[in-house]
């Protein structure tokens, strides 16, 4: 048995590109005592890699260079070197990283029941994007029954859930998003109240039609011109919660910091920072909930699944181009 | 009697010029039942000015053009029909503009105690300058025992109190002025644990060796490169106060916003932002505070006080060019 891994090989100035990563085929060590062997079905492919891979001190340490690229994954085990916590044939899901067989002690891997849901799902609204926007929308932002909502990257895996909370909630839900497909999605899949195509429209004129009231809560995937647009539209005591930045992630120069942050003083409003590690005790009560939602209809979740580790670096650019509809992952089980 | 007035003649691009405004002698009307005449003895000059003559979206509306310049002032009622609540000689403050001489219905006038402080300390510790350091300090950052506290524009009317509050409650206070003689002063005047003087340091350099575990709080009142390099030092948790930008107000293109931004991400902090008009119910209670920390000597303010209304303009510039110690003040009485 060979394990195909990706591995970080330079650290990346702007876009990622050939040199960045290697595919490379090694063997599997034997397990050690209380080790089990995971055989990887899927990984999951997130924006917040591109920051991984800098040297700079963010919310985790930086991947090591010639280290196996790290990812959220899932999959089943398959031996057990008398771990007693673990089966063979459980599925588990954590960070084992973009390749097809991982070694672990247990420690961060949680089970996972496929009777709940298909696996995909457990690295999209079950899993990290999901929780994301669980913990950031109800204890960030902390809406309420009528806020106005504003979300960036709103077809997106986060960002379509955090849309889909804030209406079980009761709140007016606009979401800002690149193209018509995806724009219809968010209304007519979703139930959001309005969607901006920011790719087609001037966003702050599409803004001042969509949200003429201005908004409570603007959940900010994306930084760049779209913050800055909604920094203009904030209503009193509003709140933006700050949860990514796709658009500067591949910035060679420095960020482009919201010109308009002065409108926190106007509108006496808060931007908050988020990391969704933070609420690991509770992930479990939150996917409780998340999972009734899902049951009971109100929450829906698309991957887009492609297909074979070869095929990484073609599909990690997706997340970026934008050319994809959901949840991005990547089946590594051959 | 003639009335010296500031009047608003056009919407500066950029830092204010002599077309700007225009001093205007004028008759003093009538006053009508109810009204009081004001003669007023000083003139408060604060950065926020620059703000109010823009014709944007801000807390306030902008002064209208060919009117009398907004400002904060205080002196004496020298005519009353029929007022109340007023007696001849009581010494008063609120927002008579930039003139002589103001005829007011007694709102938005309160009257002040010249046994507690003399007339400019009302413009100072105990006027708005003071109490946007006390409720930007307490209520806002709300600061603990302990907390590690920066604050910008360290010597001025706002930092100074800010600073001072921040070592009454016993946290480390870091400084930024610009130039020795104000560096000094804050340390050995005002108490502050240390001083970076932003005109011949590096700030990231001097920042990384005076906050080396970095800061819990950063009070801001300047904007800019300055906000960019706090944003770097964030401890986890720590709160940014938003309370003015002196460093864009004259941008003729627009504001730099804080490219460091994402550090709220990394750090889970939170920027607010803040306007002192939101406490005036509770500007009593805090007066009566600072007035008992000013008698026991734990609060110490410094006015610079020109005099003329004529040299307006000449002081007003002083506000951006950082030629003035302490709290800028203007004495309009001849």
């Amino acid at each position: 048995m060979t394990n195909k891994q990706i591995i970080l090989k330079n650290r990346p100035q702007g876009t990622p590109n050939s040199a960045t990563w290697q595919l490379e085929k090694n063997s599997i060590p034997e397990l050690q005592e209380g080790e089990i062997l995971i055989q990887q079905h899927y990984i999951s492919l997130d924006p917040a890699m591109r920051g991984w891979m800098n040297d700079t001190k963010s919310y985790i340490p930086p991947v090591a260079l010639d280290s196996v690229m790290r990812a959220g994954s899932i999959g089943k085990v398959i031996q057990n070197k008398n771990n007693p916590n673990f089966q063979i044939g459980d599925c588990v899901s954590g960070w084992g990283g973009v390749q097809q067989f991982v070694i672990s002690n247990g420690e961060g891997c949680f089970k996972v029941d496929e009777k709940i849901a298909p696996m995909p799902a457990f690295l999209s609204t079950l899993g990290m994007p999901g929780m994301t926007a669980y913990f950031g929308i109800l204890e960030v932002a902390k809406i309420k029954d009528g806020d106005i909502v504003l979300v960036s990257a709103a077809a997106g895996a986060v960002g379509s859930i955090v849309g889909q909370i804030a209406k079980i909630k009761g709140c007016t839900v606009i979401g800002i998003a690149g193209g018509k497909e995806k724009c219809d999605y968010i209304i007519n899949e979703l139930g959001f109240d309005g969607a901006i195509d920011y790719k087609s429209e001037n966003i702050y004129t599409a803004l001042k039609r969509k949200c003429p009231k201005g908004v409570d809560v603007y959940f900010d995937n994306v930084g760049g011109v779209i913050l800055d647009a909604a920094l203009s539209k904030l209503r009193m005591h509003a709140t933006v919660v700050i949860c990514g930045a796709i658009s500067q992630y591949n910035n060679k120069k420095k960020i482009n910091g919201p010109s308009n942050y002065l409108s926190l003083l106007v509108t006496r409003s808060t931007m908050k920072g988020m990391v969704v590690m933070d609420y690991t005790k509770d992930f479990g009560k939150a996917a409780r909930q998340m999972t009734i939602w899902m049951q009971e209809g109100k929450l829906k979740s698309r991957e887009d699944i492609y297909q074979g580790i070869e095929n990484f670096q073609e599909t990690y650019h997706r997340l970026f181009s934008g050319e994809k509809n959901g949840k991005l992952i990547l089946k590594v089980l051959e």
